[in-house]
């Protein structure tokens, strides 16, 4: 059994493959540009580990990994356009760099690779893996449209924050492992048990990743400390601290969001001081280990030995521990 | 034998029932907008029209025709944002009425949703079929990439052009009509002939668009006589008038075209008189004719009945004859 850091470098090296074949026309400059822009390259990795768990053969898979990565950065660019991103992994994001037109259009060529890398799999499994993938990629996009419309509003509620980001984030690591899976021979029930696996880890994972903006450790973070809270955004702590103070106190949660002018480092200090009177990080870690838990669940259930198992369990344990 | 006008019923009332099944999220609102702005259609009923002709049964083609006109709907919503249209079909653009985020991730989800339904017909061609509309909708995008880097460009050549108008334009009809073939159980043979009469057709098609553009009745064609020339749009027309007069006359054609204040009315006149100059617009009826006349060639090769191919025929001549 390969891996994660294995399965990685056969991703990375298989985009450079289809960079080749991408050909001249300058059409594909930002889709070679994107790709190049790296990450973690984690939903095709599982997709491969997954295939592997059930006996599969990697050749069958890879291109369905490599599908994955190219429609999650066509999601990736496209969202860069409508937050008005200027920077993607420390790099000009593709519409800074060539334009909106540039980025539309090149976005819209990722999106049918990606379809068209997805369908080069076994015959035996094509038209379930194009079922996942068809509804996986709609169901991302109804998320991505929940986030915006979520910017315009002041009523979110916490159910509606978690669907958002099962739509956004959860399904696409949910469906890579599912597709992996029923490539690799698995059963219709383990195939769905890995793929509620992959649901409830994006979900806790979206959780950890709102916590640790607010109280993660900056240089081991990577990002900057509070980010979240300077530009408003509807996070769990967020929607958390609002349900529980419920506008008490003197110098509320809403009055800090309303506020147009103000020092950031003051923003986040306050807002902190907020959260920490109600214990939020405490109930969003409640939360975020409920779904951890629940995915331990899912991968026990699976009809495969423990042994087999164990590669799963080391990655959860280790994509959870990264701040410690 | 149904007629053209049968199928595009078939495709109106199909489309009522797309819509119906996309869901009450926002997301889908701009989607059933612009399907609902109407068009021709002519891409999926030609699509049914050569899956009957080869005697396949319309259930196991209607959805790879909606597939079609979904793809094609999607791509007029990206190009609008990326022409800054502010119309379409009388009414306005989807960035227009709500935004250009919304219309990039409406586009976004149209695309996947013309996969999806592409992938509702019979395994037996279920891979010829996707590998078909993959390469066409790539193709579509680097044509449209083409167009747009044409605008900044002033040494475009007719061989260029008529690649872009291939691409952007003509590849998708061929494609619809190669897709019913094969799901009507064409040889290779007949559906790469059916494939050459779309992709010739559609060439001359655009030419006389062209043409039309300059030389058309306003109130049957529908649309601004000389609009293109307003605009300065690298039509077969300009190209081919700017290589005849290659830079000769007083007031040549380059002069109009990086004049920044004009009046319409004067420019329009000005340069048909530069066209009329050199007969223009005999040349291009000579390329449009010679394009015809292959796409005629290419349905005489079908090994099919004469009677067959009469409503091809018809269709073809019923489209060429719009202006007389």
């Amino acid at each position: 059994m390969r891996n994660v850091i294995d399965y990685q470098q056969i991703i990375a090296d298989s985009i450079v493959e289809f960079k080749k074949g991408n050909g001249s026309n300058r059409l594909f400059k930002p889709v070679n540009y994107i790709l190049d822009l790296g990450g973690k390259r984690l939903r095709p990795a599982l997709l491969l580990m997954t295939n592997d768990l059930f006996g599969g053969d990697i050749d069958d898979a890879i291109n369905c990994a490599l599908a994955v990565e190219v429609f999650h950065n066509f999601t990736l660019l496209h969202d860069d356009i409508m937050d008005s991103a200027p920077i993607r992994r420390g790099s000009p994001t593709v519409h800074e760099k060539w334009g909106v037109n540039e980025a539309i259009l090149s976005g819209d060529v990722m999106m049918v690779q990606a379809v068209q890398l997805m369908t080069q799999c076994p015959d035996r499994v094509l038209r379930k893996v194009l079922d996942i993938f068809h509804t996986t990629a709609v169901e991302v996009c109804v998320g991505q449209q929940m986030d915006m419309d979520f910017e315009k509003r002041n009523d979110v509620s916490i159910p509606e924050y978690i669907k958002m980001v099962e739509l956004k984030t959860a399904v696409l690591l949910a469906g890579a492992m599912k597709i992996g899976a029923i490539i690799g021979g698995a059963s219709d029930e383990d195939a769905d048990r890995i793929y509620e696996f992959g649901r409830n880890l994006g979900i806790s994972f979206q959780i950890m990743d709102d916590i640790l903006d607010v109280y993660g450790d900056q240089d081991k973070f990577g990002k900057q400390v509070g980010g979240d809270i300077i530009e408003n955004k509807k996070t769990f702590l967020m929607l958390k601290a609002l349900e529980m103070t419920n506008g008490s106190g003197e110098c509320t949660l809403n009055d800090w969001m309303e506020k147009e002018e103000f020092d950031p480092v003051v923003k986040v200090r306050e807002v902190i001081k907020i959260y920490d009177s109600v214990n939020v990080r405490s109930s969003c870690e409640i939360e975020m280990n409920r779904y951890y838990e629940t995915a331990m669940n899912n991968l026990n259930q699976l009809s495969l030995s423990e042994e087999k198992k164990a590669p799963l369990f080391s990655f959860s344990e280790a994509l959870f521990n990264r701040e410690q």
